[in-house]
């Protein structure tokens, strides 16, 4: 028999299970061109060119030591040319030391949650927010607490932050450009928010670490910047992944950049290493460590996404939807035309299209719309989007 | 400042460290090649050139969707040729389902005990056994207990073993070829364990799942047979690794197979799915799924570690030591002439040669040898071995 608490899984999952049937219950029925999968954060652009051409470079120049074991952070070159990258970047002055490579990052988020949680320890995030924070603070017996969303602009809802910071807050998880609302959250949002979390370790007498979650940092449209954590607040964790930047999700590699100003530095460093090893990741995919030193300059082609960006934004409001532009990642957070979000997505489903209810984010009445599907899909699936507005009007 | 646990963990790492900090010092000052590090499991065979081959053609053969995140079991083809592959070797008859595909075996050991374990649950594995294990279990608050050495022959003790088994025992851990011993367990051993564990869960009304750790399946000195255990008991989940039969160990490629005989099968592979998940591995290695496919057939030179095993065992029994003679893996356990192991191991220090403490697998009294190393690298470390044998007479 399986544990309890993977019985509660098990048991909550098979909604998404149902939904991911009737994708395919549809497709057998119109055929997989005519339905309209909007549902899985799946990148539909390929990685650079320079993804292959690493591959091939490293392995036809390599004839040994290229897939064994190496220290548990990652290979130190690798470390150090990340680290080289970052401070090019955002003018500070970090080693090797701050980086960890990490099994994308859900595996780095999960190494610096092991490294900090003592039971019952408090992790805040905002709502709207990716729903495996929970599972992932759980693992460590934490506590989520959830920031209720602002859904006039998404930015975070910061006099509800400040009221809910306790003795026990030990780490507050942000995630910017934004899953699901494809906002990035300004540099004022960041100031402000770093001045509660300083003000809050003074009056308690503890440490708070700020945990920003970014494998969206390198999808941000019209040039927008996504202000570098470690600037502007000493207890920074960056958690990074290669997975959307480089397009390559299911080689799962990543990275955590532990800011040399956070307080416990060696001790955090220290640990950090001990987790990914206990944890059961050991280290992060040996051959993807060296690809991704050679294509730190490399990007997807941030345009595929944008004409989608543009496309569905237009359309979708003429139609009468609410939504606020996304800056940055490939995902809408649509105001669903009805209460329900969830019976909402369910009509959706019978226009063919798949999306998410805004309840598995934490906020209700909105679904989200993954844009990292074809040109093609989007423009074969608009008039279903329109038909079901008016219907409901 | 770090959770209570992982200062524990740090604190306790110190040990490890000096040692590696130790082996630094010596290869300072005597050069890198005067120094014999016996101390890791780090596989010094390459891989077969299959492995070479496999990647080029992926890499050189498809243009999309290689990289892509897929179902978190892993691709089904690939789980499917596993299925036939071990259908066809051990006359079992599953299919895709019983393969979840996992970030080497240490990530598949994590995912099934996540799956299985309730707070306080009782696992059981036999001294010698990988240290690792009591942090796996651990990390579900679960509780290892360790049967004690048999030093004889080290086939597990079974009397004890039935004696420990309890109503709270959800889990056995086996690992033959054995991490430290080298011993594989024998057909005889498996049948009795099976049937001990048949009654016990007959007598308590429980289910006892069977963890076969298997990373040293295929490296069995002369023809000896490793017996497959789903054969001889139905509650059996094979973790299973591809970092030595291949030498991949920093790629991190795996699998579990779960037997479709035991208990709450289709619970235990919806939940393993899951725990893949929400553990943060999220799946296997997208690349390496596909290569190892490729390499089903494939296995490395085992002919070098047996010579370097043939060398090692004659030379040390030659000089008084005792030891039994590995039947698999790369680890040779000797007993160590002194009765403190750690003690023993610092002595080696001296003569450059690093080897670990058998307390470190639950064993004191004995010392690990990791053969896994060049030819040269034991011919130039045995006058030390004989020396130091001879001044402790």
């Amino acid at each position: 028999m399986i544990s309890e608490k993977m019985h509660e899984q098990v048991k909550n999952s098979s909604v998404i299970r149902a939904m991911f049937e009737e994708g395919k219950r549809l497709a057998g029925i119109y055929g997989a061109e005519n339905v309209f999968d909007f549902s899985l954060g799946n990148p539909n652009v390929e990685p650079p060119e320079e993804v292959k051409k690493a591959i091939l470079e490293i392995v036809n120049d390599n004839d040994i030591g290229i897939h064994g074991y190496m220290n548990n952070s990652g290979y130190e070159e690798v470390r150090a040319a990340i680290a080289k990258s970052i401070n090019d970047k955002f003018g500070t002055t970090i080693t090797h030391n701050s980086i960890l490579m990490t099994v994308g990052a859900a595996g780095g988020l999960n190494v610096i949650l092991k490294t900090l949680l003592n039971p019952k320890d408090e992790v805040i995030t905002f709502a709207p927010f990716f729903g495996e924070y929970r599972n992932y603070v759980k693992n460590f017996e934490g506590e989520l607490i959830a920031v209720s969303p602002n859904t006039i602009d998404f930015q975070p809802n910061l006099k509800e932050f400040k009221d809910k910071i306790t003795p026990r807050t030990k780490a507050v998880i942000i995630n910017s450009p934004n899953n699901p609302t494809g906002v990035i959250y300004s540099e004022e949002t960041i100031i402000k928010l770093s001045e509660i979390l300083r003000e809050k370790q003074k009056e308690f007498g503890t440490d708070i670490y700020l945990i920003a979650d970014e494998p969206y940092r390198e999808l941000a449209y019209d040039q927008a910047e996504v202000p570098y954590l470690s600037k502007y607040y000493a207890n920074t964790i960056v958690g990074y992944s290669y997975s959307k930047s480089l397009s390559l999700p299911g080689e799962r590699i990543g990275y955590l950049m532990i800011s040399d100003q956070a307080a416990d530095f060696e001790n955090i460093i220290s640990a950090a290493n001990i987790a990914n090893r206990i944890l059961g990741f050991v280290n992060a995919p040996a051959l993807f460590q060296r690809v991704i030193v050679k294509c730190l300059d490399a990007k997807v082609d941030l345009e595929a996404y944008n004409r989608n960006r543009e496309l569905l934004y237009k359309e979708l409001l003429s139609y009468g939807y609410q939504c606020i532009k996304p800056e940055g990642a490939f995902y809408m957070f649509v105001k669903s035309p009805i209460e329900n979000d969830a019976e909402f997505c369910s009509l959706a489903n019978k226009k063919n299209i798949l999306i998410v209810p805004g309840s598995a984010f934490g906020c209700p009445g909105y679904v989200r719309i993954a844009y990292c599907v074809a040109y093609e899909t989007i423009v074969k699936a608009l008039p279903g989007f329109k038909a079901l507005i008016e219907e409901l009007k």
